[in-house]
């Protein structure tokens, strides 16, 4: 079961609410051996931190971790995991829950809080509770522990279209992605995001976007049939963040305009004997096993539910009216999904990796040799 | 773990290659006195089953089910089901392996055969063995059984795109969908995909397609955070289908185009005190709760792999050649994926209610009541 | 997978090492609207709290539990479960890490020194890192959360030997368990336990014990065929207490000495037309469901490995020695297991009520009416 | 969740009822490339089949196995894993369902009978359906496979004890366990336990055992803190057996009795710099994690319930009766219990195995050496 875990063999559990006293996860399965700074874990942790520009809300965390169990002191510094679960606790410092009091009992359209009234009989209605998206601080500081089981592997994720305006792919450059706010790769998009999302920002209201996670190094084999299969599981890694409602591998949608032809990942034998491919409109995954090419897939964020114009709704009595959503939101909620998804990526991918090492142990010999 | 395992209270674990002596599947967790008969099974078997027109593969499989445990003789007719596991099984009779002889060692382009080496150095080549789209028809099996679970819950699939074309939504007509070889819901778009199609047929082509899933009657609250969500667990179950690239909840990709003012799904009171909603661009899941709205999802199929044009591929000794793939292959894999994704859809709610039986028990009182 | 993990629906997961910052757990698939206090987990936590008497060591943990997530204030006091995770958190204060700086290549015999350093490579050697019975607060506050999940159910726990000195059935009282160190049911072997451990104690030596756990009032019907077993749940969950060597359900292993005569439970038809059982050999269970009589269990502890004789072993760089054990340490550490039993029962049955809910709903119509 | 399956890398799925048309189980997770014969596997049934003595039940099964995938025919000879699932599939021929048709509503005293009824409403009473020890063959056959897993393992168990008769471990002979009908190890015992066992079976009586299992070879560092302990896991397994009440791992309930000193397993260092142990009062497993020594596990198993002596009991109508149970019985079901036994440690130890290469990878460096 999995109510609030993710991963089989590199496990994370986490918990916590918006604005309960602290949030934090435990990251079971980890190898030991491994070495890890907390400084490393608190960067990532930065990259997704609200406050850092006009585009995300303005709560102020500083969202200082700090581990609980699972490490030892480094003899040359930093921490070594031991194999035990790795504690993860971050205090929560910037809760205003009186911005929610006298929307305790309404249900903001888009929201979860209809329907988490409507499983549970109760609900945590501050910032959103369990339901709000500062659960992903915690996947993203276990996907910088995750990043360990994974050397040799890089992943990276860009922001890619925010409402009408998607970037322009032939000028993807992967350095410009950490000199703006919008982890945007398009360098000549960001002025036109910039005022595109202030103008949405200005009129209290929010505006979707699509992010794309890379995954490059990904040893082939990783993944298995039928219902473990590597996409299968990032599917869903995705679509558990916030907001989401739509996943893709490779060409994703577009592969059902495609002939075969077209579609065909054709192969040729490299100069070490083993096949490579001449494209990738798999994006790294057959039958759900990676091929070594890269992992590339896609999820749509759906636009901040929060928004200042009025909507109509009821309340948990049943009496009808007219919502403002105030609080502090974020105009485009996809831009801090980034790390996000780059964070599942990573648990997804350690995850698949101890996976195959247990269902395989080494890699089989390959490519195979004639008589 | 889940190598060939899915779901978590109703278990789902299926077995079997293309070309074995049989295919099966165990259904764990159904609850007992649920009443059906083998005649429900192969019936949703047949409109599966291949060889039904001249846009299915013409493999002959009578596809006949035999329900090996887990059920009794009802008094009354037909089986029930005792609470422990159900055992279906299917022998392969069509199994034509020659066909493969001369492709034992080559990597079919888009296929599994290079992953499936590179993860476990050996395959059944035959047919695709375990990666073949063969083993769905055991997800359709448990389907019809997972149907008994949710009486009251109506689920529906359509063909919606093949290649370049799509239906007209404003047409759609839910009993056309029966009607013609494509589970295509707009009559009009028939005889253009009959055309469209036969000449992607003809010239050994294929071509992709996008199948729309939509469960009706669904009770809210099925669902939970953070990682056992209800459209998390869609997006893995569609994605774990063969050929599958995408998947979409409700506005899907469409979502990150849309302002916070568009995507609102706004509410009212309805007369029995309860709210409905005015909308359902979140496709009947919030916070990966379902709110009681219609479940709609959507996935993505990659054109079939096999094809009659030549493509450059390796073998497993690395030596380069051009490929043809022969054999009976369907020109748009993603027709007998309809009854497949209604079976998945099937499935998952099935568990989802087992689940949230186990979690909340009953529905908690709801609507509030004043004072 | 389950390594620090225990439960399906009701879920716990324990982290931390007994010398490092905290200990905590996280209880998830609790259901929403159960109201307990701090003050119930803490009185749980302070019946396992080491140093309490001379017969258990005397590391002074205050065991202090903070409730991180999981939970709202009721309008009523106490607090109410939402149904999302409950995180529980343990600062450990009275580490002497310093105590094993000498010892800290050392394998003591009978820890788990030697083995985790052939699995992981590497180890916290402060007080047994995580193989320190420490870990077990953190099963006894789940536990206090678990007996909220069970109404009408009774766990109890008592020590029945200690060493060579059994108690005498006949004069059992559940009342005496409170009233001494020992948690035992026979108040004239109190005084033969306190002279027999005084002089276990003083001579720096150990000795082993054995608890009986029983549960009233469990619901007939809980457990499931085949591997999902109520029984073989029991087991794994008190073998994996720390120490335990053996498990025993009703008559355990004297069954192997009974006749089928004997062993036989004969049923009788009660005035409320359900049957009821004329003994209870089975222990409350049969064919790994409940069976509606007191589910009955045993488990026995090896002796407190680390004592003051000197005992031959080799360090970590195959350095033989002989190592004496200092530190605080349990003469019994059976007399600590007592309340640490009762926890795992409690968590086993919240688990498997909540299994049954998910597999059979409510309880089927029985005693089965004729015609 | 585990309704019906064990394990979690190496998961073992089984269905089937007693006098349903078949009996079969999944294997997910095995290896690929290893190799065994359709003839291993049967010759592991042979030794569990019934009517091979006059001490076991007179059912004539011949448990011929089938298997239906998760195989290829290896070109020298038997059949490889493809490391897909493997299905096996014994139909039953030798069901005498009629024999309880005039106890279809009588609940046989010490059987599961009114146990499923409780639970279910409903069940198969057809020679107690899925309670049945048939099901205990698909455990023998997924044995066979896990022994593959576990090259330089050797699993061996014998019958200990028969009621009130045990052998003599001074002249314990593993040679004589195949050389006599009850898995004997001790050839004096032998016709003690023929003259004793002929007396309770011509009385229409029966009697417990206690079974002991050896597991020689395992290497060091399987299992895994604080709940995938090696020993939870083979208690799970034992307990789940059919019958079984007690469980036991190296000194078992007698380490209650013994003093630290008595219990410690002291340790010297080999030539090879390796640490060995001077005992194994710990049955090879400390903290939940092999040492390299033996594990030795004991379970006790009570007397079969069916006997000829009328018991009172009740129907599913709440009519009480005196019933004798007919049909064809073990005088002791412990002795099949022997290659069950053997089955349950294998499976276990291949599932840990792989779960220690996917946690760990290789066995890390040890011992260590000094600077």
């Amino acid at each position: 079961m999995s109510f609030n875990t993710f991963g089989h063999l590199f496990r994370v559990t986490t918990f916590g609410e918006s604005h309960g006293p602290a949030i934090g996860c435990v990251v079971d399965g980890c190898p030991p051996g491994l070495r890890f700074t907390v400084d490393e874990v608190q960067a990532a942790l930065d990259r997704r931190r609200p406050g850092q520009s006009r585009f995300t809300t303005q709560r102020r965390e500083p969202d200082q971790v700090r581990v609980i169990s699972g490490t030892m002191d480094h003899p040359e510094g930093g921490l070594v995991t031991t194999g035990t679960p790795i504690g993860l606790l971050i205090e929560n410092v910037d809760q205003r829950s009186k911005d929610y009091a006298d929307i305790a009992g309404s249900y903001r359209p888009g929201h979860a809080d209809v329907t988490y009234d409507l499983k549970y009989g109760l609900r945590d209605h501050r910032g959103g509770g369990r339901s709000s998206a500062r659960e992903t601080a915690m996947r993203v500081a276990a996907g910088a522990i995750a990043a360990k089981v994974l050397p040799g592997v890089t992943v990276r994720a860009a922001l890619t279209r925010i409402g009408e305006i998607e970037i322009d792919r032939a000028r993807w450059d992967w350095a410009q992605v950490s000199e703006n706010p919008f982890f945007c790769p398009d360098p000549e998009t960001v002025p036109v995001w910039t005022d595109y999302l202030d103008g949405i920002r200005k009129r209290g209201s929010s505006v979707g976007a699509v992010i794309e996670v890379v995954a490059e190094g990904v040893p082939a084999g990783l993944g298995a049939p039928i219902y473990g299969k590597l996409d299968a599981d990032l599917a869903a890694a995705f679509m558990s963040i916030n907001a989401v409602k739509g996943v893709e591998i490779g060409e994703g949608f577009n592969a059902a305009r495609l002939t075969g032809e077209e579609n065909a990942d054709e192969m040729r034998t490299g100069n070490d004997g083993r096949p490579y491919f001449l494209s990738n409109h798999a994006g790294g995954i057959l039958g759900g096993i990676s091929s070594g090419e890269p992992v590339v897939a896609r999820f749509a964020v759906k636009p901040t539910s929060s928004i200042l114009t009025p909507r109509r709704t009821v309340d948990k009595f049943g009496t009808e009216e007219d919502l403002i959503t105030k609080g502090r939101h974020d105009p485009c909620v996809g831009i801090r999904a980034v790390p996000v998804g780059e964070a599942m990526m990573l648990c997804v991918l350690a995850d698949h990796l101890l996976r195959h090492r247990g269902q395989v142990g080494t890699t089989p010999v390959w490519p195979f040799q004639r008589g």
